[in-house]
């Protein structure tokens, strides 16, 4: 029956809601070996899957935990997602700017993993602040605030984290398919009214091409119409990382400067104000240009940055002792000439390296670390001028910096 | 770097020998794991291999053990291997043929696993028949009668057994450089000059098509060639059963028969014809035609038969004490007409459900059960006929029989 069922896929033939659910609960439960489960990932990364196939797969999915009970929050309840990337600090400019317009934001958010920063490590990158709330806190602080980011308390979707977790030492991670329902069934779960997805592609992302993005987002707007959700879907390019900061420190640092308007006309600032926008107009259920004009409004009156400082205050973070490293190294421009790419993956790979991120799950990480571009594509450089700065310590090793910044 | 090498089979691209060579040696030494090798197997089922990485995979696993020295069998060494069928009993017949014709024959056969049977389960239906020869034994007993057929002494190819044990429970056995390396390392590790492989296709078989065992026999025609050994092949159907038995002491009893003589123009005379033949034009140079006639005369002269006795004699078998079990049921024909198709799965599994193989490595085996077939694909049946003999115990249980015969 497993090997039936392995052999199905590998013909590329479409598998039965019975024999996805037999395969996959038979796995959680251990009378499908991770052997078994490897190799039927495998022929669904190639072979694909069906709308019926992956409509089945991300009902399994939510049906193997629990379903979050988010009534205690008043009105739409619109969660975003990100696909995860280099730099990328959207959700602390975000959280703020969309409760500061009176939308309430509760986000469950992660850690880092691979080359991808998280969020819950960049907010405790400043001193106190607190990311293990319990439900009680979670409730009242949305109630006086409106604003909460912390840590999964409920036991959402455990298949996903098991199978998620074999994915990632078997190759089998880029599969369309395996992102959306792993992505669907956990916004789902945790009680989402409408889903903001932002879909990343490029070399620092887990899809390539733009195409590929837009294939996932189709797909999750298909799964969001089964569960009468109301999906959006923007695409961002991860070629080159979000903003000029890259660790965790930094990064809380660049939105701070992003949140007081400090910050102008970067791809991180366009990217933050659009998904800001859609979240407003999702939830306040008006045009896309109203909410643009509340969500600049919010910044230029100072009141996305006031929100900013009330959450970390809720949260217990110290937000005048954020500590950046001071021992530093430069990269230097080793000839004149025109940005024209800026390597997101070997940053990436790089701010691990240096020790704001992790290899395995458990690798403790250095808040104080990372790296500072001082140029953005396009950007006229002459020989020796920096092109970055790099926060190290000790332990971290800065290799293979060189092929970073491609300049002609 | 493990992840890597999937990621690049995953997308189609070939993998060098070092790529190979590190991922295979680790998982036999534990550094790759079982999901992430079987990952690996299944996007080379779906996605093949080049030649080149096929005769890196065969050299890998031609290093992982042993490498026969057959010096002590005189002449040119020709082996046989078929690639697994349903009452597929030819072994028992080619090798006294070819040996009474003054070719000495050493076969180290294995045992059955899946729906087929294996010649050394078959041979010890035969009452003290031993299979487990010393070296010493095998040079002793191939200088005194020429014949040798028992159980493998030294440490041939361990990663296949290794690699093969996992693709069976993986969903990963059907593909053609998998087979191809699998078999051509074990041929050439046993020190065989000359190939003679009978590739199965059809329904009881590993491959379904004709096209894709004649693609399968191309490319070990082609590994042969990077070793410098002539390689010929034989395509067999296997639709239907080679001949009428299929279980252990039933198939003794029919190679019997066809030693003697008194089964001609069927399916199993004619492949045990066509097989012997091409031995003895291998290991004799000589033209087929040529010894065609020879292997004729070997079994009207009854020297092919005296050739198993003497073997069976010599490995302490008794002859004329062969046991069938007594306790039979008959499957009778339903309707009139006449036998369009006999399929070959479902009386491999009938079989192996009535105790005549392994669901497991370590189930025991009944050699007293089988199925004794009465009529062949062509025959005219009427309403209520005997179509085949079940011999069963108390153990095997005899389900779905309907759908064997096609009568039409």
């Amino acid at each position: 029956m497993i090997v039936d069922i392995i052999n199905k896929k590998r013909l590329g033939l479409e598998l039965s809601y019975q024999e996805l659910d037999y395969f996959f609960n038979g796995y959680l439960e251990g009378r499908v070996e991770s052997y078994q489960m490897s190799s039927l990932l495998m022929a669904i990364c190639i072979q694909g899957m069906t709308d019926e196939e992956i409509f089945a797969l991300t009902k399994i999915f939510i049906d193997s935990g629990d379903v979050l009970d988010t009534s205690f929050v008043e009105g739409v309840k619109v969660d975003k997602h990100s696909t995860g990337g280099i730099g990328d600090k959207t959700t602390l400019i975000i959280a703020p700017i969309v409760a500061s317009l009176g939308v309430p934001v509760v986000k469950l958010s992660g850690r880092g993993l691979g080359y991808t920063g998280g969020t819950l490590d960049k907010l405790e990158s400043i001193p106190g602040f607190r990311v293990d709330l319990s439900e009680k806190e979670i409730i009242k602080q949305v109630r006086d605030i409106s604003v909460v980011v912390s840590g999964q308390t409920a036991n959402l979707v455990p298949m996903d984290k098991k199978v998620y977790a074999l994915r990632d030492v078997t190759g089998t991670v880029s599969s369309i398919p395996l992102i959306a329902s792993s992505i669907m069934s956990k916004k789902i779960a945790s009680g989402a009214d409408k889903i903001l997805i932002d879909i990343k592609y490029g070399n620092g992302a887990l899809l390539q091409t733009k195409e590929e993005g837009r294939k996932l987002g189709e797909l999750m707007k298909r799964i969001g119409e089964v569960y009468h959700k109301e999906v959006r879907i923007i695409l961002s390019d991860m070629n080159t990382p979000l903003g000029f900061a890259i660790g965790n420190s930094l990064e809380v640092l660049e939105a701070i400067s992003v949140l007081k308007g400090e910050q102008t006309d970067t791809n991180l600032v366009d990217l933050c104000v659009d998904l800001s926008s859609e979240m407003v107009s999702m939830a306040k259920d008006i045009s896309k240009r109203d909410a643009l004009e509340l969500v600049f409004s919010s910044i230029s009156s100072g009141k996305a940055y006031d929100k900013f400082v009330s959450l970390v205050e809720y949260q217990g973070g110290d937000i005048d002792n954020i500590l950046v490293s001071s021992k530093t190294k430069t990269i230097k421009a080793h000839k004149s000439g025109v940005i024209k790419s800026i390597d997101a993956l070997a940053l990436g790979k790089l701010s691990v390296y240096l020790g704001a991120g992790r290899c395995k799950e458990d690798d403790l990480i250095d808040p104080s670390v990372g790296i500072l571009l001082s140029k953005k594509i396009g950007d006229e450089v002459s020989k020796g001028d920096v092109l970055a700065t790099l926060y190290i310590n000790d332990r971290g090793k800065a290799s293979d910096i060189d092929n970073i910044f491609e300049i002609s």
